[in-house]
């Protein structure tokens, strides 16, 4: 393992503490635990929080700030965040109007974030939830009954956090995310595995010459290994299946998320980028809205995934586009 | 070599199409040429332009946008533009009140970019330019009489861009560069080589235990290969040089920029971070601005450099601050 890190088992505390060095003009690290909250004045409106297991960066506390989450809480690498942590970051985010929970669909974060929400409902904190299953490239996986949830949960926080800094009911944000969550669909493609510091060597191990479309995010199975192909043909592969799952036909509005897994160069993205352009061009599918980077991966995964939104409604592309202050939109 | 891309000769030409199509609000690809222009009316200012090769991204096509350039020079991946292209940059950039180019610190850089000077001042542009050579790791190297141009670039281009936007003219712009560049110093590290698309192979390979100081941003070779250490350790080894060079004293103000050089994990960046925040109050540095992620990479390469700006003008802090709209400050 060739990483620039201390001790394997502090990485998330160190990082933590990087962050909020980095970015202290944005947000800080709530006392005494793995919580990321941004530094704002509480306004009254609903909290919005998000989180998962670590790995993912900029995921999730990198989209802290104004216009999007109030808050991230940060599990131990590839591991749910303890209900004790979630709780502080519901109680951190709270304004007094109640606050809402995007949790990706891993059983171990349903089962925490939940069991936060009760401990947040017995002290009188209203909660609500959505789960995100953006990740269409399997049914059922390692860890997740149903689809997991990938790099479509970072339109979710946008699009949420749009809604609750205009101030938005708990309700209405409820609402809301439960129609979001059916727009949003993403696969992607490993060319690497990740490796866990404390583990020291990759989830999985793929030739040279080979590549797995469908891995998961902490190097779950994907659907199907390969040759190496050119971009354009992978390209192809997953705008087929999204399309396909989307049911989408000519001249529908899409916004599209070229997602890097870690350690893809930019080179790669945007020489993809001008696949997927070209292949939505030639199906007559408009795309009113792109983004490109590294938004949701999966620490050092060599990869990328497609998401797309289904942009019908001219609210969300306001939403999509209206200026953050965070470390990593 | 993983990659994905389609056919190595194309890679430059696909990422400036991928490129422009996802920040075509912001860029759009000079016609005909491998030039990224920004989207924006003439208002009669100074341009300001910059470029080498490619495989630095997102320098420095990421940084075309209001406040900071007015259009980047695409190369062939680690080879310099040719002047023509370097000519239509200028040619672009140019809103009547000069040009000004930053031009890092490489012999093919510095004879093309000099050559379209001549050329653009007999079309009567008046032009002005700056050479950027902040890498203190050695005294001349493969492509480089002197210290290398590498990340501390983009705070060139910011601090220019602001006052560019400001409507300084074309010798203040010349005399702010002059001091600046003396103000700014880097150093790196690598953990690995970066493969050029056309050559197939890294262009230099480390054991599985050893990394490198000193790589220049082609791979150019470093003052010491090692066994990998701690962050903390690295992070020791890179302050002190930087420190020793620029004379620092206590309680003097300084800027950092942490940069991944293309497949370094945000983890270990912000870890990295952690160790150089600790160091740097140890030593009663004051660090009043703060930037990390993927600024000026090597294509693939896995590692970092730390660039330090003494900042003891407030007018610079100020324009690093300034607000800009580009695809990749």
């Amino acid at each position: 393992m060739k990483k620039i890190i201390n001790n394997p088992a502090n990485v998330v505390d160190e990082m933590l503490k990087g962050m909020s060095f980095v970015h202290s003009d944005l947000v800080e690290r709530l006392d005494g635990y793995d919580v990321i909250i941004r530094k704002a004045e509480k306004t009254g409106k609903v909290g919005l929080i998000s989180g998962g297991g670590s790995g993912h960066e900029p995921a999730h506390a990198g989209f802290v700030g104004d216009g999007m989450l109030s808050a991230a809480v940060c599990g131990a690498v590839f591991t749910s965040p303890t209900p004790d942590q979630i709780l502080e970051a519901i109680k951190a985010a709270d304004e007094g109007a109640g606050v809402f929970m995007v949790i990706k669909n891993y059983s171990g974060d349903i089962m925490n974030f939940e069991m936060a929400q009760e401990l947040a409902e017995m002290e009188g904190i209203e909660v609500a939830s959505v789960i995100v299953d953006d990740d269409i490239a399997v049914e059922n996986s390692l860890y997740t009954q149903g689809r997991r949830g990938v790099a479509g949960t970072v339109f979710v926080h946008k699009i949420l956090g749009h809604a609750a800094r205009k101030g938005k009911s708990l309700h209405e944000i409820k609402d809301l995310a439960d129609e979001l969550v059916g727009q949003i669909k993403t696969i992607g493609l490993a060319l690497s595995g990740a490796t866990v510091p404390e583990v020291g060597k990759p989830g999985f191990v793929l030739e040279e010459d080979e590549f797995e479309y469908g891995v998961g995010i902490h190097g779950e199975p994907g659907y199907q290994k390969e040759k190496l192909q050119p971009s354009a043909l992978l390209a192809k592969e997953l705008i087929d299946k999204l399309l396909t799952d989307f049911n989408a036909t000519y001249g529908q509005q899409f916004g599209i998320l070229i997602n890097g897994l870690g350690s893809t160069p930019l080179m790669e993205q945007y020489i993809f980028a001008n696949d997927v352009a070209n292949l939505l061009a030639e199906k007559g599918i408009q795309v009113v809205y792109k983004k490109l980077g590294d938004y949701m991966t999966s620490i050092d995964m060599a990869g990328l995934s497609l998401t797309l939104i289904k942009l019908e409604n001219a609210e969300w592309l306001e939403a999509l586009n209206s200026p953050v202050t965070t470390p990593a939109w």
